[in-house]
């Protein structure tokens, strides 16, 4: 009965209920980043919430970090990616834009079925159609710029971080000292990154301005592989954990030529997105960076970062590895896997097409509406009385608009699990009826226990 | 007894103890940011969780958003900041660095006690010592900028914000139609801002990079003063309620000619830090905007941001009341404020001297430690998998090293409020003690209540 939909309805119900709207759109927008209203904030907030406490907090093998987005330009050299986050672009001598070359001829070969035989002359301009006049291809960086300090020159250049890693590795003695951690252990950082995509696209999935949760394992050579195994293992299990249906995600084993340039190994998570084009598109990857980002930052800054096993005698530099989860890849995921379409009993004996988002209550961005029969001056005071007790711990919506099924349907499309009505009966029997979102079943609580029930129906939210 | 400190202990322990590190430090560090380590970004975590629920999720009248860093750049223009947001800046002609003028005025004067009486041309360049010969001041902005898209031109100029408030006044309409919200209503934003100062320092005091905490809160005009007195009681009692003591902050109006460019009226919060020449310094701000913002943005943009109150069938553009939260400040507020030396009973009968973090229980970054009395093939298990229990709910360290004591005093100058000793008894009685930071009092606990004992004390946290 239930029904998976293609990404259009998400998208449109995610901009008209207040997940996320076009950044800067009353200016006519940007595809650079997307703005996150009242309920992509929470549902955000509530994804990182869940990160965090299962891998740093929950874990007595990590620990979390919060470092800079502008580092210290030799932060960049080292890592490699002043010289080598590139990528090839050509200007068409028609109209002066640039594009990335390697994507103009994924596009070619998607729409002809066989790559361009004579390469990009065989591709024509996408603005105006005439036949291609392109420039031989040059390298462009992806990292963005800004200027510190009262004058724009090379002294002030700085560079905004295209991944949190780095200044994880170049704290890896602060942590080790003032955390008493040894190898097995690792550094957990959730924060913005930026990257100059020259194509940002499919709504959130690829922005110039996004937010990584990123966890750096620091583990003995020997250990690298099975701990490659655990994370593998640990990253797929939380989607599952917190609702994803494991049939829409498979692991992609990243061929040596397309992985980046640190990586002895990289393993892709992928979502079905149903992308127009190629339906899969990569959530979070664990990539085994041995001990290339230790290695380089010490050489660059002399500084020495290393492990010195007491138990053994020996010094040695760490291997890690790395499970880098996209947040708002994640977000758009989970609202992809909880969207579904049914049907629900109408007041007239039939059944209405409804649309919920069958979110883990964990996520829901509203945990509970409470909903009073109608607006009416003993019904009113005791629903909102009831909603601001709640309000303390939870997130509540407060709702007196309109017919109660429309009400359902209104809370059904955001996910929230729960939904509380105060009836006539409730000023009789003190108590109220609460409806849970995916069976639509009803039950009656009494007031004064309506908070152990959700907190017993919302654990760990 | 208990004696408060003056700010270099302080400093010394939130970079010793993993709470601040230098950003970039192997790479001779930045002032343009801090990094937080382990413990310090559980406490800034801590503090926004807290802000959150009391300001955004706690109150009926609140929502919550997330704009993005990078915004169309006509955002800044209608905004006033690409015109207005600059400082003076004379360059010495005999190192040609560049100083803001205000700044060397004010040294002279604090040095002196009386201002320069030829202006300039008494202050002497402070690297060389030679006699001032300056240029002309010039307005320098203090907005960082960055480059969007494939060439580093003026189509591709944009500027990282200053403040997260102009993303909350261009989703105005959105977030109206979408929550259902009416004014008196609010929107609350916490995040990353940037601006490029002159003289970042004072620790995390003032940096290039910093968070934000903002609320604007919109209202019909003739309301504004009395919501406007309502913000500075509310944000005032947040920090008492979280510990401040309120001695250490008062009340500043900011005179007129000290306001930003768009307040009509800006009381700032502020506290004693313990600068070295000034003492207190800017906690946070509430401004009355007046309809400057939504009508700057309505006139750029085209778009009509105002509300219709279908009430009075009047359309009217909304004041603004912005308390705008430093989040570094502030967690520096709360670590001063905590920060306390006084003595502890020692084993030889006398007593020592400890440093104690009393860090509200529902800041402190972490909840509880586990102690297992020594190591042991008994104990060790029994308080580890206490500890792996207590995880799933808190932040918890295990720490076995070292005398029961010292271990005491770690947990002490971390502000840890609960300390679980794990001892011979235990393995007969099931039991455990727990001792209590501040009063140093310990209880007798049983291990199936240990769970509820903390939930109770550590109720909100």
């Amino acid at each position: 009965m239930a029904a998976k939909s293609s990404l259009d309805p998400i998208i449109s119900l995610a901009k008209r209920r207040g997940f996320v709207f076009q950044a800067g759109e009353i200016y006519g927008g940007s595809r650079s980043a997307w703005d996150y209203g009242p309920l992509g904030v929470e549902l955000k907030e509530n994804i990182k919430k869940q990160w965090w406490q299962n891998f740093v907090r929950g874990r007595d093998d990590m620990v979390g970090l919060d470092s800079s987005v502008i580092l210290p330009t030799p932060t960049w050299v080292a890592s490699g990616h002043v010289e080598t986050f590139t990528d090839p672009l050509v200007e068409s001598l028609h109209t002066h834009k640039r594009y990335r070359a390697d994507h103009l001829i994924e596009a070619y070969t998607a729409k002809h079925g066989h790559p361009p035989e004579n390469g990009l002359a065989d591709i024509k301009d996408p603005d105006t159609g005439q036949p291609g006049n392109w420039t031989e291809p040059q390298l462009f960086s992806g990292l963005m710029k800004t200027f510190l300090g009262p004058v724009d020159n090379e002294e002030g250049l700085h560079y905004l971080r295209p991944e949190t890693a780095q200044g994880i590795f170049t704290n890896f003695n602060n942590v080790v000292t003032t955390s008493r951690k040894k190898p097995p252990f690792g550094i957990g950082q959730m924060g913005k990154a930026f990257r100059n995509e020259i194509t940002p696209g499919n709504f959130i999935f690829r922005t110039r301005e996004f937010e990584q949760m990123e966890i750096e394992f620091f583990t003995a050579p020997a250990d690298a592989d099975e701990w490659f195994k655990h994370w593998v293992e640990a990253c797929w299990n939380w989607f599952v954990d917190l609702g994803i249906n494991p049939e829409n995600m498979r692991r992609f084993d990243v061929p040596e030529e397309d992985r980046a340039h640190y990586s002895a190994g990289t393993i892709d998570v992928e979502y079905k997105f149903g992308f127009q084009g190629s339906e899969w598109g990569e959530l979070m990857g664990i990539a085994n960076r041995t001990d290339f980002d230790l290695n380089n930052h010490s050489k660059a800054s002399g500084t020495e970062l290393s492990y010195f096993n007491q138990a053994t005698n020996e010094r040695y530099t760490p291997y890690v590895i790395e499970p880098s989860f996209g947040l708002t890849r994640s977000m758009m995921a989970f609202l992809i896997d909880a969207y579904t379409e049914d049907e629900a009993p109408n007041t007239k004996g039939g059944v209405d097409k409804r649309t919920v988002l069958k979110l883990d209550p964990r996520l829901a961005p509203v945990k509970a509406a409470v909903l009073p029969l109608s607006r009416n001056e003993d019904l009113s005071p005791k629903a909102k009385g009831l909603a601001a007790e709640l309000r303390g711990l939870w997130n509540i919506e407060f709702d007196d608009a309109g017919a109660i099924g429309r009400r359902y349907r209104r809370q059904d499309e955001i996910g929230t699990p729960f939904c509380i009505t105060v009836d006539f009966d409730t000023l009789e029997d003190q108590a109220v009826t609460i409806r849970e979102r995916d069976s639509m079943s009803q039950e009656r609580v009494s007031l004064d226990k309506v908070r152990s029930y959700l907190g017993e129906h919302l654990a760990g939210a």
